[in-house]
């Protein structure tokens, strides 16, 4: 926190996103339709919080509480007056629009927060690290428990509970999909049964002391047909992983992976960014695609994820984090890109 | 849809929530943090739509769709053009700034959409109907269930079940209280046994074919020290339903139930708003708060719980859901008020 209002340099800023409030308050509380905002203003920060929440918040942080009825963006207005107040991604429209109604004049705080969350400190680094290794182990598991006839469902309360037996939460619902779901980047865990010489995509990740991981595995029960497509994926991530260098482009990665998917013939098949941040939150806004400026500097950590689905067919994607070192890049997932099960 | 098309009178507006999708479209997908809405522009309609999501979505839609890194505000720019935007509750902030980016003249939906939503029709009110006749039924099998030794978890988990006994699921997260813990109008269930002469409170509701049920009882294990407090929140109940008349604003019921709640000297421990509207999303905008102006009309329903909660001692509410008839009102639930379980 105190670092975040350094770095602020006197700005304003309203923040509501919830794992923006984790990470600096340690607060976690579910607020519902009504108004929750971290207001940061000339170094000082408070919290403006419905009183009904006032039982589940520590005494120690800086509170005002409104109640219901009351005009919570009074509150604000007269703290800010005329100054400029920096708004975070996900504040809801209904109050955006009264905060501008109100005469606040609301500035897009997307690069702001981005640049700050984006590097991450040391102490950051060893969480990631951690929230890996950990997402690492339990696909070993996942990998061991895969046989013919098991269920997507099935193998999805396998890794809730692999999970749970390392303290850590789930950093999203994991993917499991076999055979022709796979062909659904974000297929939902069925009652369909893993069939011999299908493919297996397992997307999944961990939340370990506020940090997330996420990695993709696709596995082969024995052999499969789709092992040429296998090999173009994982070359588009080696590519896309050569290529990282401080100073360019995250979108110059997703277009040496995509043009290389291009030249293989299955350009329309990757349909997707090649990959997304990570760390407080499981898909931070710097994201690698297209059309992203932003440059890559030590300290981020991101994925790449390149993915090739044909409709009725199946796919295959491969997915490591990877944190940007000063010279180089170090993956955070050291699992096996052994895909055939025997 | 059509019914919405013709009440918006040629205006513009684009839809972001969720339910509102469901609603309209009866589509339920989860985008994260990519864009999604739903564009009404000269009584025409169309979806915006990532391609990701393509296999999960109906072909008889109408759909536009952008990939990752392509400008989605482009395309609604070029509909548009120089029109009015009406915006949803609940688009995040980032797609907001986007657009006004886009010269694109955005302007608070709030009220469109809300004065929609808020009349029931026929089929409607059906709907919530049997919504509530299941959560009576579901909340006498829980009454029956409760029993000395009894956890939270336990009670939370026994509803989960009964509802899936009905085919329905829960509205939101049951709220399940016992003792000093009732004190918190958001109790999360915990561990926490259930001991001779203590208090429970039950706040639940499930969803049936779209439609929200809610209802509150507080219940005591033999007698309890509370029972003037239950009687204070129970005449409460009773007057803000006496005053349900067509034509008075909401805030008027918010009144008669305080201004009663404060004359017997508990004022201070009725921390929220009296109730909130009930429909398609289980807190529907319009709320029954002290500054809600919105006038009572036929076909609303919304519910009325008056509480007292006090810190390290426990608390009392009492919830009905009421439907604005020509005359007069109807209570969704129920129920009885007998608490004590002997």
């Amino acid at each position: 926190m105190k670092k975040f209002i350094t770095y602020l340099k006197n700005k304003n800023i309203l923040i509501y996103d919830k794992f923006l409030l984790k990470y600096f308050l340690n607060i976690d509380i579910s607020v519902g339709e009504r108004f929750i905002g971290l207001l940061i203003h000339q170094n000082e920060y408070v919290l403006i919080l419905n009183r009904l929440f006032e039982t589940v918040v520590s005494k120690e942080l800086k509170i005002i509480y409104y109640e219901d009825g009351d005009n919570y963006i009074e509150i604000i207005k007269k703290i800010i007056k005329n100054e400029e107040l920096y708004i975070d991604d996900n504040l809801p429209s209904k109050f955006l629009f009264k905060l501008i109604n109100h005469d606040i004049n609301c500035l897009n705080g997307y690069s702001l927060i981005n640049d700050f969350i984006m590097i991450k400190s040391d102490d950051d680094i060893l969480k990631m690290k951690k929230s890996s290794e950990i997402n690492d182990k339990v696909m070993q598991e996942v990998k061991n428990f895969l046989k013919v006839g098991i269920s997507e469902i099935e193998v999805s309360n396998f890794i809730y509970q692999s999970f749970e037996k390392y303290g850590v939460k789930p950093s999203f619902e994991p993917i499991v999909a076999f055979g022709s779901n796979c062909a659904d980047p974000h297929c939902v865990p069925s009652e369909r049964k893993l069939k011999t010489k299908e493919s297996i995509i397992i997307d999944m990740g961990c939340i370990y002391q506020g940090f997330c991981s996420d990695m993709t595995r696709t596995f082969f029960i024995e052999e499969n047909n789709l092992k040429e497509i296998y090999n173009i994926v994982f070359e588009a991530l080696k590519l896309a992983k050569k290529k990282i260098k401080i100073g360019i482009k995250l979108s110059e990665l997703d277009k040496v992976a995509r043009d290389y998917i291009n030249l293989k013939g299955y350009g329309k098949y990757f349909n997707h960014r090649l990959g997304h941040g990570c760390g407080i939150m499981i898909h931070e806004p710097y994201e690698v695609s297209k059309d992203s400026d932003i440059t890559i500097k030590e300290g981020m950590i991101f994925s790449i994820e390149p993915g090739i689905y044909i409709e009725n067919i199946g796919g295959v994607r491969i997915e490591d984090l990877v944190l940007i070192t000063k010279d180089s890049y170090l993956s955070l997932n050291n699992f096996s890109y052994d895909e055939v099960i025997k």
